[in-house]
């Protein structure tokens, strides 16, 4: 059984995933859903496999999410779960702000996530292109403040 | 002037450091050196240029160290003088412990700075290849806690 390090604190997992952590918005073919797109966000954290174990306490520290392997020696916590990043991974990330140009590729995140939980985008073609427009200026070299500024008081 | 943030916590710069930090030691040759070559003991943390100004705030937090650039896009905040990697950089990590394996890699490099600032082992041929076996050994794969316990207890 894997107990959680007591030194895994709120703010070692913020400075992790400020070097480590992904947020990422898959848009993929997919001719059973209704739009027949699939819209897949997910935040990872990646590590080599001699490090796995920590990957299983963060899984560990909140409560969701899978430890599963990349490839040979590519290991990676993942949650896709739509609730547990609307009411998990989200909050805490509004709690423990990020100190890297990472925290508007977030907020940019938590405006899909929440456009899907809350006004089911992904679910029509007007909501469908606007995902797809943010998501297109997600993890580029821009990743500006002004935009992810926009997406705070848009709707 | 560059502010230092107050969300930059030790908790948060060891997170970071677990990500994306990294303990080198350089073994150069250099005629003008008494054993002809020179250990340069280094942490360094690297980040895209969007995130120079972090950097600069770490440079700030920890009192000591550079910012300079790399490469094209690439920034490094960088502590090499021997006095402040001996009395700032390890007695920060050693009160603030790495969760990854770099943590083992952290007591080989404590190992090395401090034999050179106690015992002066880069200034004599026995205590240089003490410091060269050591090396060796860092940033594998292996990277193990075994010999990194024996690094404790010997001297």
């Amino acid at each position: 059984m894997i107990k959680i390090n007591k030194r895994i604190t709120s703010d070692w997992i913020r400075g992790f995933t400020d070097g480590e952590g992904c947020f990422y918005v898959g848009i993929n073919k997919n001719n059973i859903m209704t739009m027949k797109v699939q819209v897949l966000p997910e935040f990872s954290i990646i590590q080599h496999q001699k490090d796995v174990k920590l990957l299983h306490e963060i899984k560990i520290f909140f409560g969701c999410g899978l430890v599963k392997r990349n490839n040979k020696n590519i290991m990676c916590y993942s949650v896709r779960n739509l609730k547990h990043l609307n009411e998990i991974i989200i909050p805490f990330f509004e709690d423990n702000e990020l100190l890297t140009l990472k925290k508007y590729n977030f907020i940019k995140f938590r405006w899909i996530v929440k456009s899907m939980v809350e006004k089911k985008y992904h679910l029509n073609s007007l909501g469908l292109e606007k995902i797809k427009a943010v998501k297109k200026r997600m993890n580029t070299q821009k990743n500006n403040k002004i935009e992810s500024n926009l997406l705070e008081i848009d709707g």
